[in-house]
């Protein structure tokens, strides 16, 4: 047998009793990063309430220059102006190394801090734009903010886990390569929960990272370090990866934009993940934003070019035929999914939906039920794949130094499939794809349109962001996995207690359906993001972020908390 | 757990006692539907040599007009005259039908005929012809055959397993359906080793077939009857599946073109396969004809179509610019792979590439060394994968009535690994795939274009055609099958034993290149073709078939028995 590549092996000095006190030692290390001029007071710590999107603006830490910079949302916008000379790599990366330090005093939300090498990153980008007069590419100066999975050579990378202490990048992962050769500047890496498998952001070596919007609440996860980041406006640009809701949850319960495209049309080689080699379910990353023509504008620079880097990434271009032809319909048709017939939405949820569905009749576009019952196996059939392997992935990398699973994971050895039991669980996934091929190409019928639905409505998740611990049914967002379906997420509206009122009618459906209705609280929730996805065809990523960019316009999806 | 689609259960009249006199009645059945004019008379067949490809011409049951629409080569050429009116679609499957008839009475190439359903469709297409002026698709009237593998609603499909008997398709699949669209006629499907995973061509229900070019010699496989059938001329166009080779080993060992496509491009949805569900190395279909041209034409009207039919394709369309683009390069620079260092290129095969090394280079192109010691592992982890589930996938389907494996192949329970243990492999896998990309992307340090490398020059087989159970080693495909990398194959001379002597300088490398070295026969295979693979980049499958065209012209390709 030729021998994988090996698992990272823990640091000699690294043991059962030692990791604790070198896990602080990485929290203080990655404290001291901090300049003590872009510390917050302690008074300024002390009064910061349960929401602290203002405080960077209040800090007094930026120029009034560099809040406006940060306060951009389109990535094109500061792309050109960097390209223009309106404003310096430098400042432009500055200010964003301020706002991420903020961030992070606030919500936890960072693994490594880089703004050293990212201020040295951008003087070399502002004097290759003095000397030739060009960008280098089209993220020119744009500081974009990494998951903590993107390999960057030379650096940390620990993933959540205690056990990757010291593991040093060989080599650049092929999206960092390509980022870095299109203009982008690092400056910093994002929390995640430790397996990457659960839809909340909290380990043993960097703790739990919060919601700014409440910081009692969840940010959500896997990539919830890059929804707080970027909620808190560290971060204009950021890349999370999603096997099951990774991008869309923080995205959703943090009041930003994203896709989760279709498997690999951005390259996820070279980065590090958990569960490596499983391929049932590939994870994808995808860019998180604070608005979707961000996500469109990623995409663009990144599909064409992945497979240059990536031996595992498709190499077909941005179909800007495809993305324009969507958008020009006058009259669009979606077919609305109301329930994964698992878990009810809650009251806030079930709004949105209605809400959006009501703009986009009113917009004179089509909207006609999905129902979703032939397709309840697609979560089922996801959660035996993630399980497969029987939880010795996981076992392995913890069992060196003995660190606890974190609270609210469970490794089930019942999940255990044999190879054989896994390609009859594959076959499975298949008929439930083409089932859904077929179901989506029937509906030509149904349109008035004379074409297949443009695209599905349903929601992200069933609540709003709860409570740590809180997000117990990521069915929603993983079913798509599953179907390898591209997904946009988008907020709709926000929690308003004075409307979203349990339903007394609530009949539960499962188990975790009653814990979630039972769980939901309005006025603790009071004020956080409603999102929804509008889901496309496989690899048809293109159109799915042209329609959603008609649906998130007719929501308002950029302001969403009016 | 939700329930895999059931296999096939064998039907209660088939027992361990009754197998072999059903698959008996089988046989006697399709050789009823052969009518009796187009049988070869006993005296034909007795005096039938080792070459038959010329008993269709000499046999009478074709006439002269049958005969030059058989003998076309060019797909496209053949549609457009059926398109223009100068046949009709009944006159061109008539022709087709006879000519499959003779083939399979030659070679026994075939496992179902339904040539009744193929000249009602004929005729159904020239009345649309008639009435509309218009042909329904690209391939309007043009016969295809397929590999028994491609389900036709309503017929019985039993991919070389006695114990698929009495199985009937519930639903034609997705290439079918798409082909149909297209205009196709299906007038045959064409026989294939048992379990599909041996490049040869045998099972107990039809028994071998045999090489048309010499019947004492195998046609290759796995899609061996497609090999034989386009060699004698009774299709223009065949569909077979790549999993190691089975697509390239027929067209080399036939002296046919193909292209192993890349993954995904070719609709697999809803079709038969072996190991099912298995998706660490994906088989392809790819089509087999004789001229490249012939391929490019397929890949035109599949790739973009895919999609439509079937949820595990890829949806995009033929990139003509790319194609256009790779055709217009004055100079091209290949890399030349000329040993896989498992098995040594016996001597017609060592002597083809160097001709064609020479041919490339007399024509203004370069060819660079590719060093292939990096990649050794890719064959050693296609075998370990192929292998994973332990062999429970044949023994399922086997031993409901007790049929037993036939000669050649083995069941080895030692390859039996974990899920976590193949999630390594894939690692491994991966590993490789991108130390390719690497050194692709590095050669152009190498080249005087200023361009990585246009294409790999490699042997298809180290073999030309061998004896039944000669077909050793099929790494010099499967390599590539592990690397995803799509390959065209075309022949390039014939072995000629006044030059294809024995190396005296024969070191082996390993045992089976022993075996290999001393079972090769230049007498035997005189006049046999002698082919070679040109290379692409994945999913690149248009420049691959552009350059190969390039290459394919170069080596005269279609002359390659003058």
């Amino acid at each position: 047998m030729v021998a994988a590549p090996p698992y990272h092996v823990p640091l000699p000095h690294l043991t059962k009793d030692s990791w604790r006190d070198e896990a602080a030692k990485k929290r203080d290390q990655l404290a001291s990063l901090i300049p003590a001029e872009w510390q917050l007071s302690p008074e300024a710590l002390d009064a910061a309430g349960d929401d602290v999107r203002g405080l960077a603006a209040s800090s007094g830490i930026l120029s009034d220059r560099e809040l406006d910079i940060t306060e951009l949302d389109e990535v094109q916008e500061l792309a050109s102006r960097i390209a223009k000379g309106t404003y310096t790599a430098v400042e432009v990366t500055t200010a964003f190394c301020k706002r991420a330090a903020i961030a992070q005093q606030l919500t936890n939300c960072l693994t490594e801090i880089f703004f050293d090498d990212a201020l040295e990153q951008a003087k070399k980008l502002d004097d290759v734009l003095k000397s030739t007069g060009k960008p280098v590419g089209p993220l020119h100066g744009v500081p974009v903010s990494l998951k903590d999975q993107f390999d960057i050579a030379g650096k940390e990378l620990t993933m959540g886990y205690v056990s990757y202490l010291g593991r040093i990048s060989k080599r650049d992962s092929a999206l960092v390569a390509l980022l870095r050769d299109a203009g982008a500047v690092f400056h910093v890496r994002t929390n995640v929960p430790q397996t990457l498998m659960i839809g909340d952001t909290f380990n043993h070596l960097f703790g739990r990272t919060h919601n700014p919007i409440n910081r009692k609440l969840s940010p959500g996860g896997s990539s919830g370090g890059e929804g707080a980041l970027i909620a808190m406006k560290g971060s204009i640009l950021g890349v999370g990866t999603d096997i099951g809701g990774s991008v869309r949850i923080p995205s959703a319960f943090c009041g930003l934009h994203t896709i989760r495209p279709s498997t690999r049309r951005v390259p996820y080689g070279l980065a590090t993940n958990s569960m490596l080699g499983q391929e049932a379910i590939l994870s994808v990353p995808g860019p998180m934003a604070r608005s979707l023509a961000s996500c469109t504008y990623f995409s663009r620079i990144v599909f064409g070019l992945a497979a240059k880097y990536d031996a595992t990434a498709l190499p077909f271009k941005f179909d800007d035929a495809a993305f324009e032809t969507a958008k020009k319909h006058d009259k669009l048709s979606f077919g609305v999914i109301r329930t994964d017939l698992v878990v009810t939405p809650t009251p806030p949820v079930k709004r949105a939906l209605d809400l959006a569905v009501q703009k986009l009749r009113d917009a004179g576009h089509e909207v006609l039920e999905f129902d979703w019952s032939d397709f309840t196996g697609a979560w089922e059939v996801a959660c035996e794949l993630y399980d497969a392997d029987g939880g010795e992935d996981f076992r392995r990398t913890l069992a060196a130094i003995d660190e606890p699973l974190i609270e609210g994971l469970i490794i089930d050895p019942n999940g255990l499939r044999t190879t054989y039991e896994v390609w009859q669980i594959n076959r499975t996934k298949e008929a439930l794809q083409q089932a859904f091929l077929d179901r989506w190409m029937a509906s030509q019928a149904q349109t008035s349109t004379g074409r297949p639905f443009d695209g599905l409505l349903c929601p992200a998740a069933p609540i709003p962001a709860p409570r740590p611990l809180g997000n117990k049914h990521v069915g929603y967002t993983a079913m798509f996995n599953l179907l390898d379906a591209p997904c946009t997420v988008f907020p709709v509206t926000k929690v308003d207690p004075a409307v979203d009122k349990p339903d007394s009618a609530f009949k539960a459906l499962t188990e975790v359906d009653q814990q979630i209705h039972d769980e939901f609280d309005s006025t603790l929730t009071a004020g956080l993001p409603v999102a929804l996805q509008v889901v496309g065809q496989r690899w048809r990523d293109e159109e799915v972020l042209a329609v959603g960019q008609i649906v998130a316009d007719i929501v308002g999806s950029q302001k969403w908390e009016q």
